[in-house]
């Protein structure tokens, strides 16, 4: 039987995460017991949020100890089944290990449906990232129409699928991203503008972006960028933090211009967002999503990298921002 | 007929005001004209918010000119009128001015009921501080029984008033205050626990007095008092933003710890709020407000500065932080 490659944390980063941190080790495929199916990863993610895992602090996901697998959602084929939902053959999506083989309780996967689209998209825009941006705009930032709606991160997995719904809802769009590319794409897919924060000095682009202020701002990215936000901010705007990828490496507890008292002036709301708090709401996005997906209302863009040894390189390149869409890494082919 | 001296905005203060930002003027009382009143001072409440409207930056509060007189909140007597509704010697509130008479159209002015309370209240616990409180804690706060609430500023004019109703909510109320004496009345008056910020450590303080975490904090102050509140978050609590009296002094753009990201583990609602919002429902917060005056269940201080002459000081007070509860000056007294 073919055997099973594993990343496993090999120490916690301080800073930057390097390679160093991560260790490839060979096991035996597991075995699947009572209930139990054995998986055999096609697609992993890699996300910002695994960051916030390999720190050895409270976080809202759990650490990873140093010397475990680490974890990831995963499309994957399944190969041996106890449990009477699922056949070998089947595609199904789990969080589950960095890893080619994974062995999961038959209730914790969900069966792909193929019909959606491209199996890949299970934890993409149909998926984790997918689920987050529609909650955390229809739930969290709630746009209006005629809204300025301000997206972070834009060309990312899910500040690109948040920026095309505030658009389908009738909202003037604007999102901030890394690079010229990206704001050609985010301009193609409906974003009323776009600006490169890499190229522009941010406070003036927004401003003239957004000459009638921010009704919402999504924020993926937190620091300078969110700064260059905030004094737009409109009466009653809502701003819906979703990450602060630009803090993630920071070794000391991070300083920056004191946010409060603006929220006097404009009575805004802000919330921190989870999709774990939506479990039970999943199909109810995943049906929107598939819908506007396979009617191109929603467009999307993924990042192959190929080869679970790359898996690594794959999640150090988000801290990179070069990348447009979701950060995918392909471990395997389908079989048959 | 007596002259009127009135306190002009002299000049604009660079951080900390101080008395040569004030200018006491004589000038001619004036005379009320079609549909208007003119009415003597008997109380005038000075406010932490009007730091900002000596500030030449746009604010929730308008800025003052140099060379005008300053506004305030005033219980006044009308001594001639020409509305129907009010008569000579009628008590009345409205935003006036720092002076010993004010003309204002009627419809500006509204009846004190000397039935509530002393009519002082009416710029205090029965006025704008008490309102403040009250939709700032049934509206933003939004206090449920068990909750730990925790309130800034806690033996002013809003934040004990707003630990009270937290207190005849259910909620476990710890008060944060600068004083000893402060820390005994509060605990006198419903609060659970009370800290001396200026004798102790605040976050471990903080730590003891809610070991389940904090579901409401309810901020007048922000800077460091904030920042010790914040990490002890509990997940889906709220935040609501009053005043940031710490920073309304600073100089320079105030920073301090990022504070966004822990929004993401905790969900966390973080809102803004201004009492003026809430206009068409005055009469809901002060019917309310007065039956708890009324019946003791919320119990309120009064700090009060004898003469119009005195203004500038009571208000510079505000800063230093030690009075108990509202802060008036008494201007006139009633005739008859």
């Amino acid at each position: 039987m073919a055997t099973n490659r594993a990343w496993r944390l090999e120490s916690r980063p301080t800073g930057e995460p390097s390679m160093e941190n991560f260790e490839l080790v060979e096991t035996e495929v597991p075995e699947p017991g009572a209930h139990e199916v054995l998986v055999r990863t096609l697609y992993m993610s890699v996300d910002p949020y695994m960051r916030g895992r390999m720190r050895d602090a409270e976080s809202y996901a759990e650490p990873w100890d140093v010397g475990e697998t680490m974890k990831a959602g995963v499309v994957g084929e399944v190969e041996e089944s106890n449990h009477p939902d699922f056949d070998a053959g089947d595609v199904v999506t789990s969080d589950l290990l960095w890893a080619d083989y994974a062995v999961a309780e038959g209730r914790d996967l969900r069966k792909v449906n193929p019909t959606h689209g491209p199996i890949s998209t299970a934890v993409g825009v149909l998926g984790m990232p997918g689920v987050t941006a529609y909650f955390g705009t229809t739930d969290v930032a709630e746009p209006t129409p005629g809204d300025t709606v301000v997206v972070s991160a834009a060309a990312g997995a899910v500040g690109s699928v948040v920026g095309q719904i505030a658009a389908l809802s009738g909202c003037h769009v604007v999102g901030i991203a890394g690079a010229d590319e990206k704001v050609e794409w985010l301009e193609s897919v409906g974003f009323d503008a776009g600006i490169n924060y890499k190229e522009e000095d941010v406070p003036s682009a927004l401003r003239e972006a957004c000459p009638d202020g921010i009704d919402v701002y999504f924020d993926n990215v937190g620091g300078p960028i969110t700064d260059a936000a905030w004094p737009l901010l409109n009466v009653r705007a809502r701003v819906a933090i979703c990450g602060q990828i630009s803090l993630y490496n920071e070794t000391e507890i991070p300083t920056g211009p004191r946010k409060l008292g603006k929220l006097i002036e404009s009575r805004a709301h802000v919330e921190g967002l989870l999709v774990r708090d939506y479990e039970d709401r999943w199909g109810e996005a995943l049906h929107r999503l598939s819908v506007w997906v396979a009617n191109g209302d929603v467009e999307y863009r993924e990042n192959v990298v190929e080869g679970l040894e790359n898996a690594p390189d794959a999640f150090l390149g988000l801290f990179e921002g070069t990348k447009i869409g979701k950060q995918l890494v392909q471990v395997g082919e389908r079989s048959g």
